[in-house]
């Protein structure tokens, strides 16, 4: 449960002690100790490293920040085939050592029936901060790239999916038992630009981890109009958000397993609403394995924690862990 | 095309000398104005008549703004079932004379092969609205209306719904030949959530305009998942954002028509891409008829109107208008 920190008191009292959120994430310590919180306290199956779509990326370019509320801000965007001189390839002990400590302090703390799945960002949605300078709505500037310079863009997905590749094999290295890919906002692209500018350097990611056979899952929001594409980028697990009923999601994903997909929203209706909503995720998701339940997109900050925990006893009573 | 007038000289100009949103939809002989614009700059086939989503339920409801830049702000929200007394049937001709005003002036100002389309808000995008008191992202709190009472919120959405229906019939009374319901922020329901709370309301806008005879538009974004759910809501024409490939769309909505869906961003594009992208959405749409050329959502305010100008001549061009 992405963001699951957020509702807790225990993540809050951390954040006030440290406000810098990369702060927390450069020390391992913290960084790890945020990552047990959600474990600790709801007895999930598997934990998600605590880190940011940007992290990689935060250590080669110099001015990006991650604001409060307004998620990453890129000084200086990237809009020329200058730019990508920026971009060097990820030194992963000099750059994101801290990374790595982090998973092996939190694999040697977890028991080991609770598996650690490694973070990384997709192509898309790491240089949607990186051109539009951060937070966007239209993807105005990213489009415009990839439509007007489309290998100049071509190229900075590669960079991109190379950076996170060699951030994901480092924290399998390290520990991490599956990864997760976060492209969260790759749903604002149309289907024939997905196939053309984003699929191949996200199949690079999933292609470049097949050798270490860890389920690599692949996630986004409002991607009901591409997942029949993002099947053929090369996951495991096909991590799907609440819009899109995970039956349909099966139809559409073949053989490959399904992630999801409870509304966050759902977790501030009356408790029979919740478990009946619960209910319907596993009965949508069918009897067989090959589904991990989740939610459909990060907790909200707002969220009671006790509510968190009831679904996942409920998950587990009726045996679908 | 909608919002095409935030791209304009000639717009911004009207706006500078009145600044409040609000003040140019009373006004008819702004409203009309403003609806003309995009028709005489870019030779367009169809007008939008200039309104918002609000307008009816602003007249009923007092404390509702909008705010430039946030959109509807709405003073007290709505949360709870004695919140529905605030919300009583629309009498069009002391609620909203100045609509009906409207439609008039510009139906009398357009000429014969150039249609005017009425506009409405569907009972979804403008109970958030109330319920959230202003924009969101999450719809939290009009989600956990939905959830914890299922009973009120119902029959708040039935109101809009009979509000919507109201202001739309005199609009075609006034003379628009087509209409179209906005149901804008939709697309962040689950299937199910769509089916049990919100295509009944929507239904019934439709359906109470089944005997006018007029072409009934229904348009939401983010709606890939609910575009099957939507063709049931009894609309004519199903509009559908860039993100859909029209050719599906068209497999998922049957018999109706399709109205769509050029990205609003491939506007920022080289000319050849733009035209490229033009030529895809018409070869997409087949060449059977049934097919309403547009952008895929509004016109963004930084929007070159010479592209919004070329597009409409390049649509013509290839016979598809």
């Amino acid at each position: 449960m992405r963001q699951a920190g957020r509702s807790l008191p225990e993540y809050r009292r951390l954040r006030e002690e440290h406000p810098a959120f990369s702060d927390v994430i450069h020390r391992p310590e913290l960084a790890a100790e945020v990552t047990m919180q959600p474990v600790r306290r709801h007895g999930v199956d598997a934990a998600i490293l605590f880190s940011d779509i940007m992290t990689p990326v935060q250590a080669i370019v110099p001015g990006i920040d991650i604001h409060p509320g307004k998620g990453p801000v890129v000084e200086t965007p990237f809009r020329t085939k200058a730019d990508l001189d920026r971009l060097r390839p990820l030194d992963v002990d000099r750059d994101i050592p801290y990374v790595v400590d982090t998973v092996g302090r939190v694999r040697n703390e977890l028991s080991d029936d609770v598996a650690l799945i490694g973070f990384g960002g997709a192509p898309f949605t790491i240089a949607s901060y990186l051109v539009e300078g951060g937070k966007s709505r239209e993807y105005r500037h990213t489009k415009t790239l990839m439509y007007a310079q489309p290998e100049v863009w071509a190229e900075l997905a590669d960079r991109l999916a190379d950076i996170t590749l060699a951030s994901l094999r480092a924290q399998v290295d390290a520990g991490a038992q599956a990864v997760q890919v976060f492209d969260s906002w790759v749903g604002a692209l149309s289907v024939s630009d997905y196939r053309t500018h984003v699929l191949p350097a996200t199949a690079r990611i999933f292609a470049g981890l097949a050798d270490l056979d860890v389920p690599r899952i692949h996630f986004g929001v409002g991607t009901a109009h591409l997942l029949p594409s993002m099947a053929e980028a090369g996951a495991d697990v096909v991590g799907v958000d609440w819009r899109t009923p995970l039956a349909e999601a099966r139809r559409i994903v073949g053989d490959r397993a399904v992630q999801g997909n409870l509304d966050p929203t759902a977790l501030f209706a009356p408790p029979e609403v919740v478990d009946a909503k619960v209910r319907d995720v596993l009965a949508d998701a069918g009897g067989e394995p090959g589904h991990i339940f989740n939610l459909g997109w990060g907790v909200l900050p707002e969220t009671d924690p006790e509510v968190l925990t009831r679904v996942v006893k409920v998950v587990h009573a009726l045996g679908a862990a």
